[in-house]
C-alpha cells in the first residue's frame, strides 16, 4: 500500500489551481454539473457537509434568539421596481417567471401557454429583503413587537454568467437572517453579533481563519448603510468573502413601510439588518485545507470521522474481520466528539482494496482505519490520519478508541494552525504603491496586503487596473496615522487588499 | 381565569369547518397569506412544527439507508416534453421561467429583457423525477452501483387555482425520495417500506391514525405502476391523503435511460421508486386534533412542550417569580421526552395575563404552567393540559417535574386514542349503492365506507356524481367475496371510499 508516485489529483495545486479545485470536487464526490446551465447537483457526501454546517449554524442562530420561518420563492416584479428606484447597483440578472402553464405546441412539443401569461412577472428570489420586508411591515405595529429576529434556510437564484461549483452557481443554498429593531444601536449590535457568529463558526467549525471587517463603499450591499464580512485566504493566496452581515439603517424600512409606535406613541421607522452565508462556504472549506491527494475535512464538519475498511483475501476470512469491524464501530460511536457521537462508516463494498482506500483519501475522511485478519488476531487496527497525509500505522485497538476524541480535536487544531500559518506567511504590510504593484504582479504569489487608504473613485480605479480588491477594514484595526498609498491623502486605518474570488 | 362563555375560535367546527380551519391557522400563528398569489408565509411557530417533522422523518430515512442530496430547482422544458409524450395526465400547471434578466421599461418600471429570452424555457420543479432520473442515468453503470437511495428536502411549485394554507398552496415544502434498484422485487419492497415509515411517523409522531393502502388506477401517480398512500380521517369526516409512495416499474428508467450492466454482463433497465410527504402534513395535524379553542399539538411535534407564564401584580413580585420560573425551566429541560430534552419557553412578555394565556391555548402548547407569588411560596405550579381542555390545577412543583415525561407520553396517547375513536365511529361497511348514497348525502356526516368494488370507468362516473373518491385498497385487506356496489360484478376486496381534501 505504498503511496503511488503521482498525486491522487491531477493537476496539482501548483500546476493549475482552478482545475485542481474542480478535480477535488469531482474526486471527493461532492457535486457535479447538472442539465441546467449553472446549476449543480450536490451529491450525498457534499450535502452531508452542508447538513453539518446547517445544524451547527442553526444552533448558534437559535442560541442568539433567532427563529426560523419560510417566505415565498417568488417576488412580484413591482417589489423590485420599488427597490430599483431607490437602490443603485440593483442586480437585474435573475430568473423571471412569465407564464403559469405549458400547452402542446404544433410540433408535438410543449410551449408556455399564451393564455396563461401572468399579469405581473414573478422573480425567483435572488435574496428576500423585499418580500420579507413587506411581511414584516404587517407584523410590526408597536415597539412591543420588536425585535423581530428571523432566519430562513432557502434556495436562491442569481443568473451568473461564469459559474464554478459551490463558489458561484446560478442556484445556491443559503440562510438569510432578517431582523427588525427599534433603535439604530440595537440593529448595529445585531449586525456585529452575527458577524461574530460567522467568524466563530468559520474558525472553530471550519478551521478556517477569517478577518472580520467592514466593506468599503464600493463593495457594500446595495441599500446598506454598512456591510461587514468575514474574509478568508485560500491556498492560492486569493481572498474569499465567506459571509456578510448588513446594517440596513432605515433604508429598507422606509421603502417597505416598516413602522412602529414607540413608547411615547409616535410612529417611527424601524431599523433592519440582514446577514447570510451560503454553500459557498463549502468552496472555502475545500480551498483552505485540501491537498494534492484531494479533499481534507476538519473533523467538526466531516460526514464521517472514521471510515473502517475491512480487508480480507477470501470469504473465509470475512466473518471474523467484519465482526471485529462492527464491534469497533460500536465502541467508536459510543465515544463523543464535540457533544455528538463519533460518526463511523464501514465500507464493505465489493471494490478493490487500493481503489477503495484512495476513494476515502480523496473524500477527505479524517481517519481511515484498515482491518485485516492479522489486526483481528493482534487486537490492533491500522489507522491513517488524513491531515498529515501519512501512510498510517498499526495501533492498539483499545488505545485508538480511547483516544478518538483527543485525536479528532488535535486534527481540528492542526488544520486551523496550518491555515493560519499559510495566511501569516502571505500577509504583508505595504506603504508604497510600487511595492503594492509588485506584490500583486501576475508573476508574484500575492496574498493579503494591509495598507493605508482613502476610499474613493481614485483608489477604485487603481485597484481595478491591478485586478485587486479592497476586502475590508478589520473591525479590530487600531488607529495609526499614515498616508493612502493610492492618493497620498492622510489615513488613520489600514485596509486589507487582495485578489479575490 | 374562568373560561369565557364563547370559544376562542369563531366559528366553531360545527358552525363552519373550513372557516374554523383558517381561523385556527391564524390564531395559532402558524402561517399567513403572502403577497404572492397562492404562496404562504410559514411563521416561526408553524415552521418549528415543520422542523420537528423534518428532523424525525430524516432520522427514519437515514435509519433505512437513505442519504440526502440536492438537485436543481429548474427543469428544462424538453425533459417534460419527453414525459408528456409517454405519460397521460401530465400536469401542465407550473411556473415557467422564460427570461434571465430584467431591464428598465419606458415607463420607469422594469420588464423582462427581450434580449435575455431563454432558448429553452425552464420549469420550476413540480416534482423532480425527470431531473433526478437524468442524473441517476449518469450514476448508474453497473449492478454494483445499486441500489441508489436518495432523498431531497426541497420546495416545489404547482400552479393551483384554489389554495388553502398547508393543504394546497402554489409553493410548498416537501421531501421527495428517489431510489433505483436492480430488481422489481427490491423496488416494490422499498415502496412498501417507505409507506410503512410514513404510517409509523403519522401514527407515532403525529398521533394520527392512518390507513395504508394502494390507490385505484384513476388516483395513481402518472407513470407509476402502483401508488400507495396513507389516508387519515379529519374531524369533518373527510379523508386526507397524507403521503404517497410510488412503484414506478421500469417506466421512468426507460424514459430516462437508467440502465445498468447486470452480473452476467447484460445491459438492462433499472427499477425505480419515488415517495413524498409535504407541509400538507401540518394541515392534517391541525384538522386531526384541534378544537374550538384552537390548535392542539401532539407533544412529539410541539415546538414547546411547556409554556411557563410568570404572573405578578407589580415589579416587586417579579424577581422571585421569574427566578422560580427559570429554576423550573432548568429542571424541566434536564428531563427527557422521546430521547430529547423537554422543550420549555418562559413567556415574560408585557402582555395582559388573560390574553397571554389564551395565546398559548390557541397555539396548542401541550402544557401551560402559570406561576404566581403564592405558587412560589408553596412550592407549587398551576398546570393545565391542552388535550383535555380543562382549566388546570395546582400541583406540587417537584411532582410536576418528575412526571413530565409520563404526562407528555400520556397526552400523546390520549390524542391518538381520541382520533382513533373518531375514525372508528365514522367508519362503516356498506354493501348497497342506496345505502352508500345515503351515507354520503350532503345532509349526512359521511365518513369512511368500506365497500366491494371493481375499478373502472363505471365506478368512477358514479363516484364523481356523488363527489366521493376511492381512497385506497388497504394493504392488510383480507380477501372476501362480494359484489361491486356500483356494477354488481364479483369482487374479492373492499376499498375505502370517502369525501376527500
Amino acid at each position: 500500500m505504498a503511496k503511488p508516485p503521482k498525486t491522487a489529483i491531477t493537476p496539482t495545486r501548483q500546476e493549475n489551481y482552478p482545475e485542481w479545485y474542480q478535480q477535488v470536487v469531482k474526486a471527493a464526490d461532492l457535486a457535479e454539473t447538472s442539465d441546467v446551465r449553472g446549476c449543480m447537483v450536490i451529491k450525498p457526501w457534499g450535502y452531508a457537509i452542508w447538513e453539518n454546517i446547517q445544524r451547527q449554524l442553526d444552533a448558534m442562530f437559535k442560541a442568539t434568539g433567532h427563529e426560523n420561518a419560510y417566505f415565498p420563492l417568488f417576488i412580484p416584479m413591482s417589489f423590485l421596481e420599488k427597490e430599483a428606484q431607490h437602490v443603485e447597483g440593483f442586480a437585474k440578472e435573475c430568473a423571471v417567471v412569465t407564464h403559469h402553464r405549458l400547452e402542446p405546441d404544433p410540433e408535438g412539443g410543449l410551449r408556455p401557454a399564451p393564455s396563461a401569461k401572468l399579469d405581473e412577472p414573478l422573480i425567483v428570489r435572488p435574496t428576500s429583503e423585499t418580500i420579507i420586508g413587506a411581511t414584516f411591515s404587517r407584523w410590526v405595529q408597536s415597539y412591543r413587537d420588536l425585535p423581530i429576529l428571523i432566519n430562513q434556510w432557502a434556495n436562491v437564484v442569481r443568473w451568473e454568467l461564469r459559474t464554478r461549483m459551490f463558489l458561484r452557481t446560478t442556484e445556491f443554498l443559503w440562510q438569510e437572517g432578517h431582523t427588525v429593531h427599534s433603535t439604530a444601536e440595537e440593529a448595529e449590535q445585531e449586525t456585529r453579533q452575527m458577524l461574530d457568529v460567522y467568524a466563530d463558526f468559520a474558525e472553530n467549525s471550519m478551521a478556517m481563519p477569517v478577518i472580520k471587517g467592514e466593506k468599503t463603499a464600493g463593495e457594500r450591499f446595495p441599500g446598506a448603510v454598512a456591510t461587514y464580512s468575514i474574509e478568508a485566504l485560500m491556498q492560492d493566496r486569493k481572498a474569499l468573502q465567506a459571509g456578510t452581515s448588513h446594517f440596513l439603517g432605515q433604508n429598507f424600512a422606509k421603502a417597505q413601510e416598516i413602522k412602529f409606535q414607540d413608547p411615547s406613541g409616535d410612529e417611527v421607522y424601524a431599523w433592519t439588518t440582514s446577514w447570510g452565508v451560503s454553500t459557498r462556504l463549502i468552496g472555502g472549506l475545500i480551498m483552505t485545507h485540501s491537498d494534492d491527494d484531494g479533499l481534507v475535512l476538519p473533523p467538526k464538519l466531516a460526514p464521517a470521522h472514521v471510515a473502517i475498511l475491512p480487508i480480507y483475501r477470501n470469504y473465509d476470512e470475512r466473518p471474523d474481520v467484519l465482526a471485529y469491524c462492527e464491534a469497533l464501530k460500536k465502541e467508536l460511536v459510543a465515544q463523543r466528539f464535540c457533544d455528538e457521537p463519533v460518526r463511523v462508516r464501514i465500507d464493505d463494498r465489493d471494490v478493490r482494496g487500493g481503489e477503495k482506500k484512495w476513494q476515502w483519501v480523496k473524500r477527505g475522511v479524517p481517519l481511515r482505519v484498515e482491518v485485516g485478519p492479522r489486526d483481528v488476531a493482534a487486537g490492533k487496527v491500522f489507522a491513517a490520519r488524513r491531515d498529515v497525509g501519512g501512510k498510517g500505522e498499526g495501533v492498539d485497538r483499545n488505545t485508538f478508541v480511547a483516544q478518538i476524541s483527543a485525536t479528532l480535536t488535535d486534527m481540528q487544531q492542526t488544520l486551523y494552525d496550518r491555515a493560519a500559518a499559510i495566511r501569516k506567511e502571505a500577509t504583508v504590510t505595504i506603504d508604497d504603491l510600487g511595492e503594492f504593484e509588485k506584490f500583486f504582479a501576475d508573476s508574484a504569489p500575492g496574498g493579503l496586503a494591509y495598507c493605508h487608504f482613502v476610499d474613493g473613485p481614485e483608489m477604485e480605479a487603481q485597484l481595478k487596473k491591478l485586478k485587486v480588491t479592497a476586502r475590508c477594514v478589520p473591525v479590530d484595526a487600531e488607529e495609526e496615522s499614515g498616508k493612502c498609498i493610492f492618493t497620498g491623502q492622510p489615513s488613520n486605518l489600514r485596509g486589507v487588499f487582495a485578489r479575490a474570488y
